[in-house]
C-alpha cells in the first residue's frame, strides 16, 4: 500500500469515527503535510482519493470539506448519457488519422494520456525475459514447424486453465494463438463476414474494431450503447429486423472507451437474441482480467450454446504488450480461423509463447493481476477525481468498472481535435473522440489513459488539459 | 570442409590428373571404404557428389564409372520443361489442403523432405537468444508504442545497409517491418488490388502467393514459367492485352519450387514491361541471400523507376524463421502498407527485431551466410545426385541456383498425392505438386527440401521415395 493510500485510509477512519464531521474543513494540504511529515503530493493524492470515494468535496480557494451526504462512489460530476448514434451503415475510413494520432501519442516524451497501451512498468518483464532466454536455448524451438497454428500446446493448456479458473471451461483444442488480439479480431471477422456485409458495433466503439471492418471492405452500423449496461439490445433487434446484419462486435467488459461491465443478465440476453437470429458475435475480452470488482466478469462466450460467440483476448493488457500474444476461441468457426491465421502470418513466434506459458505455470499470475487491478482501480479514482476537480462545468465522466481508460464528455463547444492539437503543443497527448465512431458523434469527447502510476507529471498534465478545455468551452 | 567433400576433391584431382580414366570403374564403395579407412557413408556421399559434378556415372549392379564426356554440372536426368498452364483466371481455393499437408509435413518424427522451412541447425540461434535476452532487459522496450510500424530504427538501418551491400541502395524510411514475409506479401497485395481483381502469377507458384490471393477474394491467372528464365513475359503481355491485370506476383530468385535465378536482362525486361503497363509487381525475395553463384542476385526492385515494385523479404530463410521478422519495400505504396500493417497486427514484437539488429551490427552475418550457402549448394548436389540415381526413368529435376528446394517431375502415371500418402505411411514427407497451382497442372510433381545437413536418414528416405515412385510408375 502506498503512503497516500494509507494516509487516505487514516483520514477516512477519522471521518467514519466522527472525528471529522460533515461540512467540516480539513487541514489544508500544506498544514497536513507539516502535521504528518509527509509530502504535499502525498496529501493531495490522499485528498483526491477521498474525493473520489465521495467523502470529501473541494471548494476552489477554500480547501477540502467532509461531505457525508454523498454515498461512497457517487459521482461529483454527472454521469455519461447513453449514446444515440445516427444508426446508418457506413463504409468505414478512420484508420489513417487514427494511426497518425496514435503515433504522435506514442512517440517522444509527451505525457501519454491519449495512449491506448498499458504502461509496462507494473509488468513482470524481467521474469518473462528470463523465461524467454531459457526457452530459447532449446534448439528444437527454432524450427518453424513447431510454431504453426494453432499454437504451442503448453500455452494452449495454460490459456484453457486460466479460462477455467475464471469460471469458463474451454477446450484447449478450440484455441488459436494469434499475434495479439488485433490479429484475432481480424481473423474472426473475416471468418464470419465478407466484403460488403454490415457489422453491428457499439457506439462509441474501440477503433480497432472499426479498422478491422474498414479493412475487409465491410460496413459498420453503430448501435446506441449505455455507459453502464452496454449495447442497446432493443435497438439492435430493430436494426436486425430492418436489414441483414452479418455479425456483431462488442466489448462486454470494461469497454474501450466507456469502461462499463455489462450486467450478466444483459450478456445472456444479448447472446440469446443473437443465437435466435443466427448472428455470430465477436467478443473483445482484452480487459477482462483488469476488473475492479470482487470477481472476474463473465464472458458472452460462457452463455454460448451454438458456437456463435468468437471470443478474442490477449496478454497485452495484463502481462506484456510487446510479445504480441493473443488468442481466439472461435466456436464453430475454429477451423476457418486457424486457416486464416496460417494465411495471415503463418505462425506466431514460439519463444514468447513459451515464456508466457512458463510464467503462467509458475502460478504468480494471479498475484501480479491483483497488484495491477488494485493499482488501476486507484489510478482510476485519482483520474476521476482530478478531472472532476479541474475540468469545467458541463463535463461528464465515465465510471470505469475495470481497465485503464476514462471517457470524458466535454462541454458541447469543445472540439476534441482542436484540443488534441493544443495539448500536443504542450507535450500532452489525449485520445480524441472522433476515433471511436464513424458517425462523427464524439467530437467533444476524449479518452484519458490512467495505466501509468500516478505522478506529479500526470497531475500537472490533467490540470493543463482542464485549463485548455475551459478555454475552449468559453 | 566435410570429410566426404575432401575425399571427393581427392578423387576429382585423380580423375583430372588422368589417374582414373574415362570409362574406368572406380573402387566399389566397400573397397574404397577399406582402402581409405573411411566410412561407407562417406564414400557414398563423395561418389554422389562427383556424380552431381558430372564426373562419375553409376550403373545399377556395376558401380561407379568415370565419365569425362559430360561437362561439369551437366545433368544426367533431363531438364525440366517450361510450364504450360491452362491460363485461365480462377478463384483460388487451395489453402485448406495445403495447411493439413504442411502440418503433417512439420509434425512428429517424419523425415521432412516436404518441409518448406529451413532446418535451423545451421542458424546462430544461441547468439540471437543471447542478444534477445540483453535487449529485453531494457524496460523501455516493453512499451508497445516503441513497436508500432514501421519498425525499430536500428533494424531499419541494418536492413537498408544489407540491401546496400547487396548492390541496392534503399531508403530506410521506405521499409515496413512485418511478421515474416507472409504478412508483407498479404499487405502488399491488399495495397495494390481489391476483391475480384486478377493477379498474374508464375506456374508453378509458391502456394503462399496463391493463399494471399485466395484470402483477399482475388483471382489468380497462371503464366507459363521457364525453369531457368522465369515467367514468360511474352505470354504475360498477351494476357495483359486480353484482360485487366491488377498486379503481378513473382519470385525472381531461387523461385519456390523451381529454384531458378531469372537472368538480369529478363528482370529488367519484366520491370519495364510492367512499368509501361502501369501494373505493380510484388517481388518475393526471401531466398535472395541463399545464392549458389558468385554474387548476390539482383532484385526486380533495383530496376524499378516508378515505385511499382513491392519487394518482400524476411530473415526466415537465412537467420531465424521462428522470430517471424520480415519486411516490405513497397515503393509508392509505402504509406498504405504501413497503415495495413497497423490494422493487421498492430506491431511487430520489438525484442526479436533488436536481437536481429544486434546480430547484423556485429558483422557476422556474411560469414554465416557463406557457410549456409555452401552447405545448401552441397546438399542440393547430393539431393540431385540421389534423385538421379534412385528415381526411375522419366523423372526430370530442377537445377536450383539457390535456396533449398528441388522440383521433381515424376513419370506421368505417378499421382503425387497418392505418393505423398504412401511416403507418409513410411514416415517420410514430400511436398505434392498440387499445392503450387490452381490449374491442377502438377499432379505428377513433388518438391523436396534439402535444408537439413545430409544424413543416412535422409538418404534412405530418398531411396525409399524413389522405390515408391517406381512402383507407382508401373
Amino acid at each position: 500500500m502506498k503512503l497516500y493510500e494509507k494516509f487516505a485510509d487514516d483520514i477516512e477512519r477519522l471521518i467514519r469515527q466522527g472525528v471529522y464531521r460533515h461540512g467540516e474543513r480539513l487541514p489544508s494540504v500544506r498544514q497536513a503535510s507539516q502535521q504528518h511529515r509527509i509530502s504535499i503530493t502525498t496529501v493531495l493524492h490522499a485528498y483526491l482519493l477521498l474525493e473520489s470515494r465521495g467523502l470529501l468535496a473541494s471548494r476552489p480557494q477554500s480547501g477540502y470539506f467532509v461531505n457525508l451526504e454523498r454515498a461512497d462512489g457517487e459521482r461529483q460530476m454527472q454521469d455519461l448519457r447513453a449514446s444515440k448514434p445516427i444508426a446508418v451503415s457506413s463504409t468505414v475510413d478512420v484508420s489513417r488519422l487514427v494511426l497518425s494520432t496514435l503515433r504522435s501519442i506514442g512517440s517522444g516524451d509527451a505525457v501519454p494520456l491519449g495512449s491506448p497501451y498499458p504502461d509496462p512498468v507494473l509488468f513482470p518483464f524481467e521474469k518473462l525475459n528470463r523465461y524467454a532466454y531459457t526457452a530459447g536455448r532449446d534448439k528444437t524451438l527454432w524450427s518453424l514447424t513447431n510454431a504453426l497454428p494453432p499454437g504451442d500446446p503448453r500455452l494452449l493448456r495454460q490459456i484453457a486453465r486460466r479460462h477455467l479458473e475464471n469460471g469458463m471451461p474451454v477446450d484447449p483444442n478450440e484455441i488459436i494463438v494469434t499475434v495479439g488480439a488485433t490479429e484475432a479480431i481480424n481473423l474472426c471477422l473475416q471468418a464470419v463476414a465478407k466484403p460488403g456485409d454490415v457489422i453491428a458495433v457499439e457506439s462509441p466503439t474501440f477503433y480497432a474494431m472499426l479498422h478491422a471492418i474498414e479493412r475487409m471492405g465491410m460496413k459498420a452500423i453503430e448501435v446506441s450503447t449505455h455507459p453502464e449496461h452496454g449495447i442497446d439490445i432493443g435497438e439492435l433487434a430493430a436494426i436486425v429486423k430492418s436489414q441483414p446484419i452479418a455479425a456483431c462486435m462488442v466489448m462486454p467488459n470494461f469497454q474501450n472507451p466507456l469502461g462499463f461491465q455489462m450486467p450478466d443478465e444483459r450478456k445472456r440476453e444479448l447472446v440469446e437474441f443473437l443465437a435466435a437470429a443466427d448472428i455470430p458475435v465477436i467478443e473483445n475480452a482484452v480487459y477482462n482480467e483488469l476488473y475492479f470488482g470482487d470477481a472476474h466478469p463473465s464472458s458472452l462466450k460462457s452463455y454460448d450454446r451454438k458456437g456463435l460467440v468468437l471470443h478474442c483476448s490477449s496478454f497485452s493488457k495484463s502481462l506484456t504488450a510487446t510479445y504480441r500474444i493473443g488468442w481466439a476461441l472461435p466456436g464453430r468457426y475454429r477451423d476457418q480461423v486457424e486457416k486464416l491465421k496460417f494465411l495471415n502470418t503463418l505462425a506466431t513466434p514460439l519463444v514468447p509463447q513459451l515464456a508466457i506459458a512458463e510464467y503462467l505455470e509458475r502460478d504468480g499470475y494471479e498475484h501480479h493481476l491483483r497488484r495491477i487491478r488494485k493499482a488501476y482501480a486507484q489510478q482510476a479514482n485519482l483520474m476521476r477525481a482530478m478531472v472532476s476537480r479541474f475540468f469545467p462545468e458541463g463535463t461528464r465522466i465515465s465510471s470505469p468498472a475495470g481497465g485503464y481508460v476514462l471517457w470524458v464528455e466535454l462541454p458541447a463547444k469543445v472540439d476534441a481535435m482542436h484540443l488534441y492539437q493544443l495539448a500536443l503543443e504542450r507535450g500532452i497527448t489525449i485520445g480524441p473522440g472522433y476515433m471511436f465512431s464513424i458517425s462523427g458523434s464524439y467530437r467533444n469527447f476524449i479518452r484519458l489513459n490512467y495505466s501509468s502510476p500516478w505522478s506529479r507529471r500526470i497531475e500537472e498534465a490533467v490540470i493543463e488539459v482542464g485549463k485548455l478545455v475551459a478555454s475552449c468551452a468559453r
